[in-house]
């Protein structure tokens, strides 16, 4: 069984910092952002793009918090762990945790609804990305749990 | 009195939105953030750059927390109004509201603390900082009471 | 006679800017599409989004070329003066020169063609764009001559 | 003898698109800088921030010229191909050629000078950096003359 959870590399660059030489904060919901399109795209072959485009599934934010805990820089590949944490009936729940060199550089809670592109009217998501998703928030909790 | 909420207008534009055709949403923090940083260079004659540099004061972010209300498109300017809303010995919260057309976009809470740059090691703000939040708090407040 | 070219005012801000204290280089492409799209809002009533969305005209790029004269920083506004100086049958070139301060900044010529939104098939512009393209190098051109 | 062009891969994402559907014009430049500095790093073992911070050698651009020949989206990875083109006293041109699918999607030539960071005042390059670029052009050169 697959408990692991996913992991994202970012390669944090000279164009991300700001002038306190660490990346600018601006970034930095750029770069969770980043990890769960990839977290997307490794369970379903495709990311937004494809989501919405070839599947008419959109996922738009409805909420995001962040708190930094360590400056990020470009002197390390900034690692972000991503996984969902809950499914709701049109909602989905994301926690991002990223980090260099082993410190927790910041961590992050995400929301989207399901929602069909352009209208942007809220629906349940397809059974296919249902199972997938309660699959991994399952893994997740058994990680947690040291199982 | 000045009781007014100070607000910054954003050009919102074509490479600003997604496929979805809407503000990428990495790109609304930014916003958030530019418009901070313009209460600050309108209160101060500067923004974080001759704060940083001229002035030796810092403000890195620790948190911030954003709700997502309504898509952001180049259809109208985003207009962000900006308060301060507490003010500790080392720390200080700003609330954005974002509006388009009169309807709000999306609202945020941002906590930033004083810091002595390149370091980081936190710091209390200098006298005449600590007088304009202070002033400006009691103006949102008396606002908020219809003063 | 209205010879006076166009100038978008740019805020240059702290996330503009890397470690190296100046605006990044590959922020001044953006700042000089963003004075471009102003001009297209300012001679139309609306940037890309709108040419594209509601009128069907996409203008995507084929070439761009900067030279960097001056570092750019965030003590002076970005002055971008925009001119058309090309129209093709299917292409349109544009000249932007960057001042801060009354130095120049950057400066460069930039091709797109007109274009099928999605398909990307060329074509020619409509005749009031065509109409407002002309005069605008007319009038350009009138102003360089001194007239 | 390797002989073989550098190769840098970046993930498009959904971010990175436009109501197009394809990849802003303004992130292209973005995605060749992010391929200058992996160039750097890869040859070096830092990019700018370490070349800047560390060793005090600044590469600030004084011109690009960049051709699209193609959109680029997310439904394929982009190689950037980079190498180093001249190398003057203090100056430093590349060329990077970027292909999704194996078809190309840009071309562009950029130059920089070697500077003294902040001051900005040009200066040589040290004699290591020197010589892994005179290295690396003879390499190009003969990987384009088939040897």
């Amino acid at each position: 069984m697959d408990d692991e959870v996913f992991e994202h590399e970012i390669r944090v660059g000279w164009g991300d910092c700001d002038p306190a030489r660490i990346a600018y904060t601006g970034k930095l919901p750029m770069f969770a952002l980043e990890a769960i399109e990839a977290w997307w795209e490794h369970h379903l072959g495709g990311g937004w793009y494809q989501m919405e485009l070839d599947r008419g599934v959109g996922t738009p934010f409805v909420h995001m918090s962040l708190n930094f805990r360590s400056p990020v820089t470009p002197r390390h590949r900034l690692k972000c762990k991503v996984r969902p944490t809950r499914l709701g009936e049109t909602s989905i729940a994301f926690r991002v945790e990223a980090f260099q060199d082993g410190t927790l550089s910041f961590e992050g809670d995400f929301v989207c609804v399901f929602a069909v592109p352009i209208e942007l009217k809220k629906t349940p998501p397809p059974d296919d990305i249902r199972a997938i998703v309660e699959e991994r928030i399952r893994a997740g909790a058994n990680a947690a749990a040291g199982q």
